[in-house]
């Protein structure tokens, strides 16, 4: 059990979460000793989970390839390990992402069809939420694996967003000059030409998605990882500007504290915890990233997405859609 | 003459400049019928300026290589044109982006050593500007293109910002799994070994941006791009989520207007005129891109910014930088 604020945080969003869906049971893994008193503070039902004790764990700052020869009794290994094995539906997890990537990755293995698994998430827009990927697991990508993306985030964006024909679009520059690379254009063609072709808008920009042009933004991980860390930084910076604005004048702090109920409403909806869970798609079998500073409130969402993906089955339509797609490199690749 | 608010703006921005800066005079290229009225509206100095009248124009939506074509009597032409044979030291449009970069580099030509010239930027940060390059010229870049455009950029800092000692970071994203793409570790490598060791601070990611980790951030002209509008895009985000706030309570909205005297400080400092004008370096002579919808404000910052560099001689200065680095690819490129 990993993370910032772990293991009072994560127990507390488990008891959320088992006070809201009432039919889904956890299996806690961690060390006894730390987490056992959280347990009893926030009163987790006993009939709703069981608790693996693992003393063994891997270091929030430990590198993926150090923890895959030395984890193998850890914790997230052995969390992991219970999806494959059927124990449970979904893992979802605070502690290191790379760990987390590796091990899901040799232990559940990656989908047919799939070539790499991309990190997926949603963001905040002027009109409620859109989803972007990958965001990191892949720093340079083919066009077959950019349609792989738009495959994924239009079935997460179904099961987790809930709408019915999730919009898509290549995150692209919109430069006279160049159009762009030449994977981002093929991966267009592929997808005019697919069952997507409804649903497929072109190219977008990175300003789109504030303006939550689409439903779905695709991208290679280097370019989703570049934007989210430039969304991120231009949120707080913007936040902390304010408050030297009120910090500098009596006059705006009196305003802003008669502003304050409103801001608080504003600041809900642009609290992180509340897009938290970067699911791990592509993989044959449901893995959560919660992020490590995550609050109770953030790792409780982030056992949402697990089960909203969980019972729209994201893998099995996934699948289902992967295989009406025509590759133009199929050939090549075989 | 080009931009959504031209001649109006252009010529106000040219007056605010003459009243600036006593010893700089202006060539002014437009259609007379036109640009007339402001001239006489703003009250230029007829010993300050020359106009040359030049009906033909590039429509800002022509494609760059149907203006080529053309274009050859265009007003864009025509000032970039004086800057080859030495009649101005720097032109300044708030015309077609693409036009003016494709016309720059067939009239001005690129500086000797460099392959690829970059645009170049002023972003806002929490501790007041830095510099930012590539922003688009260039979607794909070699290790080499990115060393040139750290040296453009640690010139361009040292003349605009006036830092004596700027500090570089190469943009990277910061996963444990991945340390990015090849062409970056190279460009690191070639920077650490280079004259300018000592200002290059290794890799930074986007959300340093806004902190103002380095002065002169780099990076190709996909991502710069993609960072420049997701940045862009969040600042109005909240700015428009802040204004609904405001709308939809009483209170709030009374909070903001006692708080209004300090937020327009603020929006002064995130006001764009105040970063407009961007550069377009690596060329054998100087040329300023001036934001299309620029006003009077901005215009004159783009025009700030020109005679910033060519007092400083920014085209002298990356020369003298370049010729003292070591390219691991020379022997390959020859």
């Amino acid at each position: 059990m990993g993370g910032d604020n772990a293991p009072d945080s994560v127990i507390a969003g488990v008891k959320s979460a088992e006070q809201k869906y009432s039919d889904v049971r956890f299996l806690i893994f961690g060390d006894e000793g730390k987490v056992r008193p959280f347990i009893d503070k926030y009163r987790l039902d006993s009939e709703r989970y069981e608790f693996i004790h693992t003393p063994d764990y891997v270091a929030s700052d430990e590198k993926p390839s150090a923890a895959v020869r030395s984890g193998r009794n850890s914790s997230l290994w052995l969390a992991i390990d219970s999806v494959k094995k059927g124990k449970a539906a979904a893992v979802v997890s605070s502690g290191n992402t790379g760990a987390l990537m590796a091990f899901s990755k040799l232990i559940l293995g990656t989908m047919p069809g799939i070539h790499r698994p991309a990190i997926v998430t949603i963001l905040p827009t002027r009109k409620g939420e859109c989803v972007v990927l990958d965001l990191g697991a892949n720093a340079e990508c083919s066009a077959r694996n950019l349609v792989e993306f738009a495959v994924m985030g239009e079935a997460y964006c179904r099961a987790v967003l809930k709408r019915e024909h999730p919009t898509i679009g290549l995150l692209n520059i919109g430069s006279e000059e160049i159009k762009g690379r030449d994977e981002i254009r093929q991966a267009a063609q592929i997808l005019r030409d697919s069952p997507l072709s409804n649903e497929f808008k072109g190219f977008v920009e990175s300003d789109d998605i504030a303006l939550g042009a689409v439903d779905v933004f695709v991208t290679d991980g280097f370019t989703g990882n570049i934007a989210l860390k430039a969304i991120e930084g231009t949120a707080r910076l913007m936040v902390g500007l304010l408050k030297d604005v009120a910090a500098g004048c009596l006059l705006a702090k009196l305003g802003f504290l008669l502003a304050l109920p409103a801001l608080r409403r504003l600041k809900k909806k642009m609290d992180p915890g509340r897009y938290n869970g970067a699911m791990l798609v592509g993989l044959k079998g449901i893995s959560i990233k919660s992020h490590g500073g995550a609050d109770a409130f953030g790792f409780a969402n982030a056992i949402n997405v697990a089960v909203d993906t969980v019972r729209n089955d994201l893998v099995g339509n996934i699948a289902k859609q992967l295989t009406s797609i025509q590759f133009l490199d199929e050939e090549k690749e075989k």
